[in-house]
């Protein structure tokens, strides 16, 4: 019985430690020095090798190192195989730092202030309080859920919506398809985290922008494939946009040659708003292969037919 | 009995409107037009008119209306005159959003994205855990207090200085002379909190910055004269320094040509971090005027021989 990693060197050698530490029992194996595959159950992965039925025909469990499972086309996959998101702290940490900065560089007017040190202009803009801005997150998941009530923690008038009800203390929770326009109206900063699925591939579209109150802020901490750029161009020409802080980008790497880089409106990070840290996710696949084992259920299993 | 404000048409509009709407008992006057000048027994200002003495006989209650009362030479001022800092939670709020950004900009190397766009490269930068930095606020006043007890909510190593010993949940607080250095030791980033006095006037100097470890960030949100611009750059080309995000400079506004609109590793906002807000400080003036009719003790009130 088998458990193979498959990642970069720093974060396998970081792997291994945390694995030899807390689960010395377990044969723990770096891809592609993968010993006999037919002993292969466990695989954890960030994408998918080739003919994986085929080269391991034992395999039971899939974990994703990352929040998503977007990347991995889940129609290769045997049907028993059950597919795991990686759920640990340091994915949301990293998401409610990132956002709470992002939020709040836009609330506090930095990069206003930063191309004004370029020309060297002293020009105090007068501040609002929290209380007077509407800020949005679009998704309520384990991320959005985290960032939205950090964000609440500040006095953001805050909105969310989520398919499902959900409750967060200090934040206006919209469910459902029918409560999305309404929320839309109620976001000067939209923060999007839904998962990348066919129904939102290309969700951040100018139908969704024309809904937000003009001159709005889009934060894309989700997938590249979620918003369709030539629509944010024109929103962003046309003011319905005021600015958009990306995260993510369709490809990844963006391409030097790309628009975004040099667009004065947009801010460009690499991916990196929130990263799966080696020891909590270690805590976290040991605690799943425990429950696994025990015939639990497991924490971020996912529903193949709904993507997520 | 008259209350006159000095300050700008804008926030004397916003003044003048709840005060007539909280307090409409109260003859609310806006410099110049002070009317009578023995009537006048309360005055708001960021700036002390000259020959206070004699154009104010009759003034008992000097307020600022900012955070602090540095800028007010208080050796011309009448000994009867109580004065009085400006403590309503527009200030604090702002504060605590300012520093909370910087550090986050610091921890999630924001700046070095920033640049890295401007040469569009996709280059991620491993994310480090919160837990893994040390933050230091320099100063636990309300201001610091706040701002120390926000970002522990974040998970960073905090920790606090001040001269006489505080508690904050989630804060190592240091206390006294004795413990500055170690405390110093304990700032990958510093934050700058502290009243500007005679005892702290150019504290933050090459002795001050060599105490922290090496590559440490400046965040000075106090005032410019706390800061010794030379053995700033000396510890920034060393490398002792790494950088400095910095809301205030001295003289304000920062003259166009000075080297530190255009060092790269400077960030300079206008002073912006913290602004009174008319609504609340309003509200925090008539609250200190009834504590004054009764003889208590108003919140905010200056030890004239401490300086703040």
């Amino acid at each position: 019985m088998t458990f193979v990693l498959k990642t970069d060197a720093q974060r396998a050698f970081e792997w291994s430690r945390h694995f030899a530490e807390s689960a010395p029992e377990i044969a723990f194996r770096l891809w592609p020095d993968i010993g006999d595959p037919a002993q292969v159950r466990f695989l954890a992965t960030w994408s998918l090798p080739p003919d994986l039925a085929t080269t391991l025909p034992n395999l039971e469990l899939l974990f994703s190192t990352g929040a998503g499972v977007d990347q991995f086309d889940l129609s290769r996959l045997p049907g028993h195989v059950q597919v795991v998101r990686m759920v640990e702290p340091g994915i949301v940490d990293g998401m409610v730092e990132y956002v709470t900065m992002a939020v709040l560089a836009w609330h506090r007017d930095l990069f206003a202030y930063l191309a004004r040190q370029r020309t060297a202009s002293w020009e105090p803009i007068r501040v609002q309080t929290a209380a007077s801005r509407k800020v949005g997150v679009l998704g309520l998941g384990m991320l959005g859920q985290a960032v939205a009530r950090k964000l609440a923690g500040f006095g953001f008038e805050m909105h969310g919506w989520s398919r499902n009800r959900r409750e967060i203390p200090g934040v206006r929770c919209h469910a459902g398809a029918a409560a999305l326009p309404g929320f839309l109206a109620s976001c000067q900063a939209l923060v999007f985290l839904l998962p990348l699925t066919e129904q939102t591939l290309g969700m951040l579209n100018a139908s969704l922008f024309a809904r937000l109150p003009r001159g709005a802020t889009l934060i894309n901490v989700a997938r590249g494939q979620h918003l369709l750029l030539d629509d944010l161009r024109a929103a962003l020409n046309d003011g319905q946009l005021a600015g958009a802080i990306l995260d993510v980008t369709d490809p990844e790497p963006l391409p030097p040659d790309h628009w975004l880089w040099s667009d004065r409106r947009v801010v460009v990070t690499p991916h990196i708003a929130s990263m799966t840290q080696p020891e909590t996710a270690v805590r976290s696949v040991l605690q799943n292969l425990r429950r696994h084992a025990r015939g639990e259920a497991m924490v971020g299993l996912v529903d193949r037919t709904r993507g997520y």
